[in-house]
């Protein structure tokens, strides 16, 4: 069965998501050169293979991972993980990432594959256990090892290497599978003393066209140097409160990773976890990361909507996420949004089946549920249940003025605690299931 | 935004689920007399309102109930459960019903307000603390209790209380709220020492239309004479293998209650944990309460298949389930059933995000997947993936003749153990999205 786009997307305005968020420009961290290429692995002759290359030789470089936690881990996250646990996170000099197959379900044959990509660029800069792999696309075939290593071969003697704004977009652009655009952000940060530093990252979506397209890749470099153990718990931290709270589809892939290298390319101490911007530092990665985590949402399969699923004032921070999640999870409350339905009913049941950690977390006469709009327009709040009690007399022509935004947030105030969770979620709507259930028909 | 139903249904045959899965006769516990009314809480004028009465009075009855763990639970939800703890569920011999308002989120009022259902079938039947109440229907509104008092004094007073099988159709009928058929299963046992027993029962879907309409419920009430204790471990078994294990859209409402009574109008021996028949008449009740808790999900919103999720040989039957639910609840699983799509991928992803109590349930080198025919055709199993090697060559015609049927079944054999867990699951359509978003536009 197919319906025409037209006819689904009758009624709403169609969002020109490329223009609205992929940049025209950049300012990139010291010390990088990025080089993709279309290998072929990606029949349609797309960009599908990049390379990062760490250029600094001032001193070595840390890196640090978060890895999927499915039971079914691709070769590349396994081999990644690896390099990892055997180098401490020192030394990390590149990344490479191909696009078109995830190279998971593969087996022994599979491990042999990641570990060869890796190899392959080891010795094109020179370093032994220096690289970090990464692979997105369909599962249960295997890497076509002759394309990808004729593509690194090319990547590295072609001089394909570069850090101006083209070749940062092009890397985003060779990690994209079912993706409408490119996920790349940077940004120069300053601490409290006074030291400049800049952030480059890029992701994929988490949606899914074609079979086994499910995957949640991200990685992001910095010239800050960052000791490694500090890095793996900032990224650790970032990750729990951005690439880790949002929700397409609530599925969670076998090659889900998110990455990150600190050169130390800029002069000055490195960042320990008893430094004084210790703390600083961590909060601007973690805002980084949840920007660029948000445009994993806003390219979620289908949706016309953006949504900030805020659960304040929680006895803890974990329940407060568990509430967020079970919210952004629930296919009645994102059909609800998607038919612009102020159901407060079905925000309040997903709230009621979450599995708290602490039962104390929530408690049902205390607690208050409202949507915010997000275009300044006034009364900001709508309050839908207020300690318990809902709202029957909600001022309907407001809340449907507010479900009409592409963003909206909804607000939960547990009134329990001091802790606070934020997830990301899209609507559930027709063209998600048009995607996801036509792909042979 | 609407899309013609006619539109979505091109390319698949409609289904006419009232003539498939209504009875047209059947055969009824000794001893129960039911009654039901248009009380007037349905503006439509359709049935809404029933009362079912234990008239046998040659021993006292049992009663036991399974409740919603929704932390917002419903004011019948907590009055049927006071009842249930007061009397340690003896002699419980009315179960009073109505639809079109779930007397949920209505506060100290709304619990008034159950309370007083109870006390004026108790005071019609003449016994105190003897009635259980269950309600479905808009969450956040009161009940309108001048109809619902006038209704159950019409259903005594008019003699309006029968034991045929339209009095037992029509009753329910009477706890439909959006389902598009009534579910009502009746049949007759026998044990191995010969005596014979009858069970009835009836559910409704968990579905929902309109905004806040999410209700499971379900009872059932036989003539077997059962000790409380014994029926209420049988129906938390009963329940855990049936209402617990389907799967709509995964939302768990505020007033899902499933209870059953055993008035031992059948002159025999008392069941008791100890009894010989004890462990056949749990199996009995456990697959009766199976083919309720599917009816369910064939009426699941929008649904065009009927998929049961088969998990075998788990460590432990926990994990087994854990995996089963996991994969009926996910959208993308959903949705390739519904695409007709063999997306092996998609399953095992979702074995591998399940959240396990025990790591060694899952060995992801000896599971297998495969698609079972329900239609004796052969062959009847296609092997998707064995011992955790995906079967790159399947037969894609076989695939697309197993998936295009109405019934078909998904089976993982885990090889960890010797527990199983069934899940029934429907997939995810258009017609989903179309009745659960577009409501109010």
């Amino acid at each position: 069965m197919k319906i025409s786009k037209t006819l689904l997307q009758h009624g709403r305005k169609v969002i020109d998501k490329y223009n609205l968020y992929v940049p025209t420009e950049g300012v990139f961290p010291k010390g990088y050169k990025v080089g993709s290429i279309a290998s072929g692995v990606k029949k349609n002759g797309n960009l599908d293979l990049g390379v990062l290359v760490n250029t600094n030789t001032s001193r070595p470089s840390s890196a640090a991972a978060v890895f999927t936690t499915n039971k079914f881990k691709a070769a590349p996250v396994l081999t990644s993980k690896k390099v990892l646990e055997s180098t401490q996170g020192n030394g990390i000099n590149a990344i490479v990432v191909n696009s078109g197959c995830a190279n998971a379900v593969t087996g022994e044959l599979g491990m042999q594959d990641a570990q060869e990509m890796i190899d392959l660029v080891n010795r094109k800069i020179g370093k032994p256990n220096s690289t970090l792999v990464m692979s997105t696309g369909v599962i249960g075939q295997r890497l076509q090892m002759d394309k990808i290593s004729a593509g690194i071969k090319n990547i590295f003697d072609n001089n394909a290497l570069g850090n101006d704004f083209k070749s940062w977009l092009n890397i985003a652009k060779s990690i994209n599978t079912t993706d409408t655009f490119p996920k790349l952000v940077s940004r120069q940060f300053e601490l409290l003393n006074g030291q400049k530093y800049t952030l480059v990252g890029m992701a994929k979506g988490a949606g899914m066209i074609c079979p086994n397209m499910a995957t949640l890749l991200g990685y992001f470099v910095t010239d800050l140097p960052i000791a490694s153990s500090a890095l793996q718990k900032i990224l650790r931290f970032a990750t729990d409160r951005s690439f880790n709270c949002i929700s397409v589809d609530g599925d969670m892939s076998t090659n889900d990773t998110i990455c990150m290298i600190a050169n130390g390319a800029v002069e000055t101490d490195e960042i320990t976890e008893s430094s004084e911007e210790y703390e600083q530092v961590k909060s601007q990665v973690t805002e980084f990361a949840k920007t660029l985590a948000q445009l994993v949402v806003r390219d979620g399969e289908g949706s016309t909507k953006f949504v900030t699923v805020n659960v304040q004032n929680s006895l803890t921070f974990e329940d407060a996420k568990i509430i967020a999640e079970s919210i952004s999870n629930s296919m009645l409350v994102k059909t609800a949004l998607y038919g612009q339905d102020a159901n407060w009913g079905r925000i309040l049941c997903a709230i009621g089946y979450a599995k708290l950690d602490n039962l104390k977390s929530l408690n049902t006469d205390s607690i208050s549920v409202s949507f915010i709009a997000t275009d300044n327009s006034e009364p900001r709040e709508l309050k839908l249940v207020e300690n318990g009690v809902p709202q029957l007399d909600v001022d309907e022509e407001r809340a449907a003025q507010i479900l009409a935004l592409d963003d909206l947030e909804v607000l939960v105030d547990l009134k329990t605690g001091n802790e606070s969770a934020q997830f990301w979620t899209c609507d559930l709507s027709h063209e998600y299931v048009t995607i996801n259930g036509d792909y042979r028909s």
